[in-house]
């Protein structure tokens, strides 16, 4: 690969480059033909004019169609009005691949093709942007962990032992038993903490749930951070400067691709920590001054939460919730045993939860009443049992779930556009 | 959490700190207990002195286990004959938890003993070491091409059809139509580098082969990066200078764990750009020179592949492998068309294959002709095809062994050390 790439050609202002990419798309006037090239790293207006090119060149850029595979030479000029401020001046134009005709034009199309689509979908302008930000998400994640000292631990897909129930677990055969695809790596990790103090996942993780909303997907991806000796309010202090390292990355790396996206950064600048911290009780008060028909010890919907989330300019917790509707490892409130050291973080602007945490109950004797009155099968659970046997240690964590942030941050209508290639109810393909 | 970290105790020197942590070992000597504590980022000498401290606390000291949770207060003092450098002079001990008897003792354990006690076998030295070397090569594998502006393509897991066969696939039940589980981001990556120009996944994959070698894991990650525009070359260059890059930041960075695990850096060091490349041809006749019976034709067996790796004293290509043995999507040598533009990076030291690569097929006919010949399903890559419809392009592209690289840096016996939680034949637990 001999080429320039398109995100560098200030550095060759001046110069004759090679560029190797595909057309975006092209206009033409007279004997001036615009391409505008892409590469993956940017767009570049290419100009061919008749009196500076060979004929076979400027047969070359009539036959051009959209999405055509070609090599252009030329000379990088500064110029304001073009798109990224340079333009390429076109001496030769070779082309590897007349496209045939692109099915996705500029009018517009259904969901349902786009997605079925997807693989050509993907070169758009807009779906650059929105997986360029998921990089920056997963990037500055990585990197506040790292900076942090906490060490990565990949945890296990294949899990032995529905230990929830089998309604929204997929089952496969393991060599002549069953296994079933994680929900969350976060039983693992709890070992990692124990191991490392400081621990993180990175991972795929399944729900086989028959939910057809905006905010699900079947495939996702969380962050999982786990750590020995914290308790809830280091945990909501993790989860909050790691919120506001993400958003201040994208906003400080992927300016353009925001700007392209037209979202209103003003949310994002203030989302600042400290975060408010809504106890649950509050909460509730909060949803029944409102008007809204909600019980204490019910969880919320997705309308409640969007209700919720119409109060506050910046993400927001919510702790404490009934143990009764939270994991059977959630350490109780001392003072309220009927509460959970829950903490869920909210994203305003109608998104919703995108992390769910809490302080893990340690202690042996609590944990296994927990697994007793949810009729969970203990022996499955001995391993999680050691580690509370040999040296517990109060501990913390929760899981963020990328997709949802992504969704927030780029105020995205569907997650379905937060994947390269999303799984659905309905969507398996391509 | 208001302790200090054992990584940071140089930054207390002379000052009273408080460590959370866990007692690795004891020892006793008259009016003195030295307790080693771990935190997960390091251990520190613990010096009891009876005279020092009050009675509680030395009862402390007698009555905590290996593996018990405790908090330790005391003046930070450099000792140069300490592990670490430093020690603590203990002025208070508090037990959290004193631990039941841990079944991990410094004496030898077979190894399906310590597999069944992973989530405590972690908790070891030498794991620490392994997996931190782990999380080193994810981190600079991702800066390695995230320098280079490549986009993170997180590729599906389920995937619709059993293109290969199923012999080697994961199946489950996608609310009442099959999915698979991906053996491999590429063809997913593909589509990405037509988008982006340059991509890389890291992602988990699984393969249900009956091997039970010390180097296969039914659940492994890969890490794949896709180039528009790259050559046979092109990737060989890319992959040398990926590995380089790995094998120098784990030489950087992990000095401390590559002494525990006593890992002779020599043929680390050596380990820089280029690599040999081997035609399979020239392989081929090494073998038969070193008297082996090998034909021209057949795929290396493991016990070849040592042999090879015996020859050489840093990574190094094999290229050009026959066709046939090879996958469909692989571009043939135009001199010699029974050949395919493949790349595989073997490891020396007897470890073999890390990396396999290769030129894809960019044209349309060919690809379509392979598609048939292999009885692939055609109607399963339509979305496949288009890519060399709309805009085709030369590309390439590879796939490294995250747990194999692993192996052969720290010269592991097996790959069962390279997981947290490995999945093998046989271990599906904890």
């Amino acid at each position: 690969m001999d080429g320039v790439y398109i995100n560098k050609v200030s550095e060759h202002e001046g110069s004759e480059v090679k560029i190797y990419g595909w057309v975006y798309n092209k206009t033409h006037k007279g004997k001036l033909y615009f391409l505008m090239v892409r590469d993956g790293t940017g767009m570049i207006q290419s100009v061919v004019f008749k009196g500076d090119v060979d004929e076979e060149t400027f047969e070359n850029a009539e036959k051009v169609t959209q999405e055509s595979s070609v090599i252009v030479y030329g000379k990088i000029k500064e110029e304001k009005r073009a798109p990224g401020g340079y333009e390429l001046q076109v001496t030769k134009l070779d082309i590897i691949q007349v496209a045939e005709e692109y099915p996705i034009s500029p009018k517009e199309h259904g969901d349902s093709f786009l997605m079925d689509h997807r693989h050509l979908w993907l070169r758009s302008t807009r779906q650059h942007a929105i997986l360029r930000v998921r990089h920056e998400i997963i990037r500055a994640s990585r990197e506040f962990f790292d900076n942090r000292d906490f060490v990565l631990v990949d945890t296990p897909i294949f899990t032995p032992s529905a230990c929830e129930g089998t309604t929204t677990l997929f089952e496969t055969d393991y060599f002549g038993r069953k296994a079933y695809l994680t929900q969350s790596g976060q039983l693992y990790a709890e070992a990692g903490a124990m191991a490392f103090g400081k621990v993180y996942t990175c991972s795929p993780a399944f729900r086989a749930e028959k939910s057809k909303t905006r905010r699900h997907l079947i495939e996702f991806w969380l962050i999982e951070p786990e750590v020995a000796f914290y308790d809830l309010e280091d945990n909501m202090k993790l989860a909050e400067e790691h919120i506001a390292y993400v958003v201040q990355s994208v906003l400080e790396n992927r300016k353009n691709e925001l700007e392209i996206l037209e979202r209103d950064t003003k949310i994002l600048e203030n989302s600042t920590p400290p975060y408010p911290r809504i106890h649950y009780d509050e909460a509730v008060k909060m949803l029944q001054d409102m008007g809204m028909d909600f019980a204490w010890g019910s969880d919320f919907g997705a309308p409640d939460e969007t209700a919720l989330t119409e109060k506050y300019d910046k993400p927001f917790f919510i702790t404490h919730f009934p143990a009764e509707i939270k994991a059977f490892y959630m350490k109780r409130d001392k003072d309220r045993p009927e509460c959970a050291l829950a903490c869920d973080m909210l994203a305003p602007e109608g998104y919703g939860e995108i992390i769910g945490g809490s302080q893990r109950e340690d202690d042996l004797n609590e944990l296994l009443s927990r697994i007793a009155e949810h009729k969970l099968p203990q022996e499955a659970f001995e391993w999680f049992l050691d580690l509370r046997r040999y040296g517990t240690v109060p501990h913390s964590g929760y899981g963020l779930g990328i997709e949802r942030l992504l969704a927030w941050i780029c105020k995205l209508p569907h997650v379905r556009e937060t994947l390269p290639f999303p799984r659905m109810l309905h969507r398996l393909t391509p």
